[in-house]
């Protein structure tokens, strides 16, 4: 059976839809995304991640004839007609032709389902290890196509023994290529990014749900030396909501994972959910 | 009539040519090009062309099964079914399709070709207006398809009156987004960037001349406060050759363009050519 997704205006299968070779997103990587998880046939948190699509459209110039509910409407009839109830939705908007090859004109929305496993109940008791590398994403509080530099680092992360990556820019940590990055102080202080950074809906969640629940948080600075005294760190994303991190560099960290507070975070996440 | 483009291993026409939404281009921007420009059917300079094409394929793990026969093949054969004797070819290699949406598995080789006005026989006598902008392109050595600044700045650009950015990190002078950046001191020694940028084909040919013909040239770290001194400025690109700047910010230039050194750098380019 055929996978659906919407590309030039419709409903089509996924194999007959293309962007044109002619297009800004193929020729000038102009374009921005976001992605969602849809659990039990509902996309979860559509109107935070429409939020920030339509911002990042904004900032980008790049105006779609679509509205929210057209897009929320599109999402539906994909989610029913795929049935794939545990899925993620990728809204993508592509620059367009460009006759000039380069002014934005006729930008154009794409919408994808594939399915997805469900996260784990509870916190995953095996952590990862992440690699620091200095380097500022541009434009980051837009969810821009670029991922050149995350992709092109894949060698040498596994070279490094890593699972991600966590971007620093001379010091200064601000996010992993697709996940925001979160430490706990030895005085039990959630510490996360400030600025240069992308707003991941699990983090402003994360953040909801420790002003409801008096979770100590600092949003601020957060520089590399930090890592060593940390008691905890763990990265958040759509797909996975938390992932406990065992090493960054050379710095192990042995949190008791059942007792963290990224597992008490993880269960006030997943009621979010609901 | 149709225009013929080469995509999914074959001649067709560009209309039906689409990258499958799935792709690592159009999910990731992870891709390169390469571009030349045709005159009297002729693709000029293809060896060196190909030479940075293949040397960003390597760079970037992007591996294709063509060779350069093959590709110096397709190309002819465009060119003889387009019937455009004077164009553009743009080659790109897609990052593919990833199951993963991250690995890279599959690249694939596009080739675009499109009508494109010959330069001029002479130096044009009407210089441009550079705005600078503090911003490193990232793997500059390559020519990826990331153009997020460059197509992102253009209203900007116009605010300030600009026809094109002048790119310089914390004060070091790179590249312009799609060309060269060339500087006459007052001394008459031509100047140019060392590092930080793409090592265009038409600043190879210049270096080539200016060691043929004794003319001083410096390779060398190019500060932008050498502006306000400086006797001449142009740009260079495959598709014009030389383009006089006659502003850089607040700084005007007046050489005189016929008697101008890019004058007679012009001349022995389009030499060059035949």
């Amino acid at each position: 059976m055929s996978v659906f997704c919407y590309s030039n205006n419709q409903i089509q299968a996924i194999e007959s839809a293309g962007v044109p070779v002619t297009d800004l997103l193929v020729q000038r990587g102009y374009g921005i995304f976001d992605f969602l998880r849809v659990a039990k046939e509902k996309p979860l948190f559509i109107d935070a991640h429409l939020d920030r699509f339509f911002n990042s459209a904004e900032i980008m110039r790049l105006n779609i004839p679509q509205t929210r509910e057209d897009i929320k409407n599109i999402v539906a009839e994909l989610i029913e007609k795929n049935k794939m109830p545990y899925s993620g939705i990728r809204m993508i908007i592509a620059g367009g032709d460009a006759p000039d090859g380069y002014t934005i004109e006729h930008p154009h929305l794409i919408i994808i389902q594939a399915s997805l496993a469900e996260p784990t109940l509870k916190l995953p008791t095996t952590g990862i290890k992440l690699a620091t590398y200095n380097y500022q994403r541009q434009i980051p509080e837009v969810k821009t196509t670029d991922y050149l530099m995350a992709v092109w680092l894949q060698p040498w992360m596994k070279q490094q023994g890593a699972d991600d990556i966590l971007y620093h820019h001379n010091g200064i940590i601000s996010e992993c290529p697709r996940s925001n990055f979160f430490l706990v102080t030895k005085e039990n202080v959630l510490v996360t990014a400030n600025s240069n950074m992308l707003n991941g809906i699990t983090r402003k969640n994360i953040i909801t749900v420790c002003k409801a629940n008096n979770i100590q948080l600092e949003i601020r600075d957060l520089d590399l030396s930090e890592i060593k005294e940390a008691k905890e760190a763990f990265i958040t994303s759509s797909t996975k909501r938390i992932i406990p991190v065992h090493q960054i560099d050379d710095v192990i960290l042995k949190p008791n994972y059942a007792e963290s507070l990224a597992s008490n975070i993880y269960d006030l996440l997943v009621a979010l959910e609901n």
